[in-house]
Order: structure tokens, then C-alpha cells, then sequence
């Protein structure tokens, strides 16, 4: 069987060229035992991909130049050789960037069976929602009551966050730069505070006026400025999840941190790193507590689809410069 | 009863000069039901005393222009209205930068009765030995086997932090500058770097030609160059605890902050601020650990001894420049 895929055959430096990725073509080696073949429906692309074109392995392994490039896809069998499926389930894996995939069985999951579209296991229900519960409650252990800000509050895990953190937050503050986003926020009961045309000091002014009395979480996934301002409005003890820096993801040097990390002495706070796939022992207990939300509509999470196999470079370009509302998506 | 003290009457920008701080002199008023009145014998001068020089509310309140100065002192009681107290109890308390101080005994602590001298107290046993402890035990929850990075390793502070932790450590790795901090490092099997004539990038292949498989501690006490070379050699999870950034308290205006901040998501690392005060209830079960470690001799700890109330500005000022190996201490 005939299947297409994405590869890049070098290592972008700053901001990839959408000439860096190679729609290629090749004949599928018959199916071994314990292998299934999926026709991919949804493809994920995520800005953590950026990292992974590097060469250099980072907290995930690189992609491998000229070989097909993977991410998160949900589709349906077509063909198996593991007891587990059998042709027509539906299923996740990490086989993206490609039409038809073919894989062990043991990195294949059936998809739940809430009551949700299959797409929402790659955005709402999948590693950006689990993302956006764990960086909460696991990383920044938010209390009821706390001041909550969310960077990029426009993006897949942002647009989440927000809504986990305003269910049982005091003041939540979303930082975006899209006028659609930040209506979006204010339609949630969140504060919507542009990034655009502020530099930092004027950022850092804009969330005093938000929330005068400061913020026990920051919820990360941008950097730069948006970190220094935080910084300057941290509550004692507060702590700072870093899910991203998306800021810096295409830089072609160094730049500066934050002038003002020694807040974090001042104001005895905590700053983590994570990736959820360390965490993913809570992938369940996020699953219960939070699908039956999403199946009720309680949760608007918002997507940004994209048609065709070859739109996919396109999209995953894109999240950079914020285009997406929600999770972006291809749809096959 | 006549008692002298230092003041200062403006707040200094950047490094203060010796000028600033003045000694004057007073009456004291008759003791008040419920006061002690101490003959302080030893004095403590503290890096955190400059943040209190600015007039602004840290995590600690600021000094009062044309007070006393403040800081941890021991002395002798030499009149008591508190039936707690009683003529020649040795004690600690927080009048110091004088030589008479008359407090509320609630304000004051009688010494504990370990075989050490009793300006320990103000060192190895007191606020720089529980910070050390605080900073690698609970803050940084240090693991047996540990690669741990100290900075500033041979100040009050640091050096009490390397010996705890290559008590239990896997490499203990230390940055100072002076040269005999540096062969003080060595004698203690600490693998010393000195910062000096090294920029970030120099310090971090030093730190990582000493220790290649990185660090899974890293107790901060200064910022600057030595953060940002920490950050490059960090092991995933890593812990840094930071305790100070001397190299920024008298710094005239914002410096960038470490360029590689990144590092904290690619290695999942966690970094927090915090000042000691709010973990005291830690200082029991440090002083029963440590103190017999430090009676029986086994702790190394230094000490810097400058001499008679009028030189404490300049034991004060030391502290910046590094003349201190150890505990600076002034003794009356």
C-alpha cells in the first residue's frame, strides 16, 4: 500500500521556510505480526515539533533527517495483525505528518468512547488539555481561590488553562496578542491583556492594573517579556509552571533572560519546567474529571482545522505566528 | 546608661561607601518591665542587610533611616525586668550594629548549651548554618548520591553547604574566587572553580570538565555568570535552591538575566527563592544534627574577625568584595 508523509532533509535555524518539508511517497512493507495500519483522519501539529528539528536531542529525541517526521493523529484501522484491533476501531498514536501509518500495536491506544468528537483526543482531550491540568494542579499546585496568569492564554493548552483555572480561581488573566483571542477571553470572565506594542515594563503596568494584588500562579508558554512582567507581579510563594517558550522556539542566538529573576528571592517563589509526558500517570484522572465537562459543552475549547495531508507544514508554521485559535488541526 | 550604635540617613545607590553609615550615640532609657538590657560581645554582618539599606519592602522590612541599625548579635544580659532572664545569661537576639541593646524579652533567646563558643551562634549554628541546611534539605531536596554545585562555596553560607552536602553527596563542586577559598575547597575533597577571568561560557565548560554528567543540585548564592553556567550543567530534574544573588544587591540597574533560561524546561528543573525565616521550624532539627558535628570538630567552620563596634561598616562593606572566608563576625 502506497502512503505519503512529511520529512526535512536539514536542520532549520530561526524560523523554518515552508520549503524545509518534503511531501514524500513510498510503498509500505507488507504488515508484520503484531503491527496495525491506520488511515489517519486528524493530525496534530504542536509547537514542541520546533524543538525536535533541532538534531539535538533536548528532553524528546530529534527527528531524523529524511525520514518521516511523527506527532500525535488519531484515525481508523484498516488492517491488523494485533488481536488487540481489529479493522474500523479508532485510534491515537504518534504516527502524524502522513496519511496511511503503520505500527506496532503496543504504540497504538483506542480512543475513549466519551461522548466527543475523535479530533478531541489530540487537543481538548489530549496531550494539550492533559498539559494544561497538569501544569495547573500537579506543577503550580493552584489552590481554589489563587490569581491565575495564563501566557499565549489564546493557544491550545492556554485557552484550556484559563478555563481549569477561572472554575476555581480568584482573578484570571490571559496575555494574547489576536483580537479574536482576546475577545474570546473576555467572553469567559477572563482579563484579556495585548502583548502587542508593549514592552515588557508596560506589559508588567498592564497586569498591576488587572490584578493589583498579584498572581500565586503563572501559568508559561511564551518567555521574553512576558515572563519579566510576571515576574514583577508574583504574590509571596507564588509558583511559575513552564509549559513553554514558545518566544525563543525560532531564535538564531541567545538573548537575554529576565532582568528582574531575583524576584523569584524576593518573593520566595518557585519556577518549574515540565513536560507532560512525565506526568502522564494523571492522563486518566484528568480524563474523568474533565470529559464529561467537555461532552456537556461546558468547555469551549476551539479548534483551527486545515484541510489535506499537504496543508500540514502550513499549519504547523503558523502556530508561530499565532494564527491558530485553539488547537491547531489537520484534517485529512 | 550611654550606648552606641549605627545609623544611616539616606539609602544608598549601588555599592555604599563607608560614609553612609554613622556611629552615634545615646542615653539609654530606663528599662521598662518585661525588657532585658544585653553587653553585646559579637556581632553578625549579613549580605541580606543591603537589601534592608534601600528602603523598600522586600521580603523583609527596609531599616529606618536615623535608627539603629539592625542584625543578629550575642551578648551578656546585664540587667533584666523579665523573669526569664537573669544578670550574665548568654544570649542571642536581633540589636545588633551596637553595643548596649535593650529589647523585649520575648525578642531574645537564651544560647543553647552545646560545647562550641558562643559566636557559633551567629555562624555555623545560627541563621548561615540553618540557611545552608534549610537551602539543600528542604528547599532543594537533596538525595543521597546527589552531584551538588555550590556558589559563593566559601562564604558563611557555602561553605557550610559543601560540607553538608559532600557528607552525603555524590561530587560536591564549588565556585569561589579567592584563592585560599579555593585551596580551603580542595582540602575538603571539593572540586573548586574559581570565577574569576571566566565569562558564562567559560564558567559553565569549567563546571562541566569538573563534573561531565551535570548536577542535580545547585545551591545559588550569587546569580550572574555562575546562574547561567549552572543552568547549562544541570541533570534532568534538577533542583536549585537560591538562597542569594550577591552579585546583584548593589547593582545601579536591571542586567539582563541568564540567556539559556530554557535550560529549566529541557531538563525539567525546578529554581526557588527563599529566605530562612519562613522554615525556623526547621532550626531544632538542625542544631540537634549539626551542632554535635560541629563540638566534636568535625565541621570546618571559618571565621572572619574583625575588631570593636566602629569597624563593623567595613566588616559590612567586606562581604562584597569576598575578604570574608566564612562567617564575618565582629567581635567587642
Amino acid at each position: 500500500m502506497h502512503n505519503r508523509y512529511f520529512t526535512i532533509h536539514e536542520h532549520p535555524e530561526g524560523m523554518p521556510d515552508r520549503e524545509l518539508f518534503q511531501l514524500e511517497a513510498a510503498e509500505l512493507p507488507a504488515l508484520q505480526e503484531g503491527e496495525v495500519r491506520i488511515r489517519n483522519t486528524w493530525l496534530s501539529v504542536d509547537p514542541y515539533m520546533r524543538g525536535r528539528m533541532d538534531g539535538v536531542t533536548t528532553y524528546i529525541e530529534p527527528f531524523t533527517l529524511g525520514k518521516p517526521l511523527e506527532g500525535a493523529a488519531v484515525g481508523e484501522v484498516i488492517e491488523s495483525r494485533d488481536s488487540r484491533f481489529k479493522e474500523g476501531d479508532r485510534v491515537r498514536h504518534m504516527g502524524g505528518w502522513r496519511d496511511i501509518a503503520q505500527l506496532p500495536g503496543d504504540q497504538v491506544e483506542p480512543l475513549p468512547t466519551f461522548d466527543v468528537p475523535p479530533q478531541a483526543y489530540l487537543g481538548v482531550l489530549g496531550m494539550p488539555g492533559t498539559t494544561a491540568w497538569v501544569g495547573l494542579n500537579v506543577i503550580a499546585d493552584m489552590q481554589e481561590g489563587d490569581n491565575v496568569l495564563v501566557s499565549a492564554a489564546g493557544g491550545a493548552v492556554g485557552s484550556l488553562a484559563v478555563q481549569l483555572a477561572k472554575a476555581k480561581g480568584g482573578t484570571v488573566v490571559g496575555i494574547a496578542g489576536d483580537p479574536k483571542k482576546l475577545e474570546w477571553l473576555e467572553s469567559h470572565g477572563i482579563k484579556a491583556i495585548s502583548y502587542r506594542g508593549k514592552d515588557a515594563r508596560q506589559l508588567s503596568e498592564a497586569l498591576k492594573d488587572a490584578c493589583p494584588e498579584g498572581f500565586d500562579v503563572y501559568y508559561e508558554n511564551v518567555g521574553g517579556d512576558c515572563l519579566e512582567a510576571a515576574l514583577d507581579n508574583l504574590r509571596v510563594c507564588a509558583r511559575i509552571a513552564i509549559c513553554g517558550m514558545i518566544s525563543r522556539y525560532n531564535a538564531e542566538g541567545p538573548a537575554a533572560g529576565p532582568a528582574n529573576l531575583a524576584m523569584l528571592l524576593i518573593r520566595r517563589a518557585r519556577m518549574q519546567g515540565f513536560i507532560v509526558f512525565d506526568h502522564w500517570e494523571h492522563h486518566g484522572d484528568f480524563l474523568n474529571e474533565f470529559a464529561p465537562r467537555v461532552a456537556s459543552g461546558e468547555i469551549d475549547y476551539q479548534e483551527t482545522v486545515m484541510d489535506g495531508l499537504e496543508s500540514t507544514p502550513d499549519a504547523f508554521l503558523a502556530l508561530f505566528t499565532g494564527r491558530n485559535q485553539g488547537k491547531m488541526l489537520v484534517k485529512l
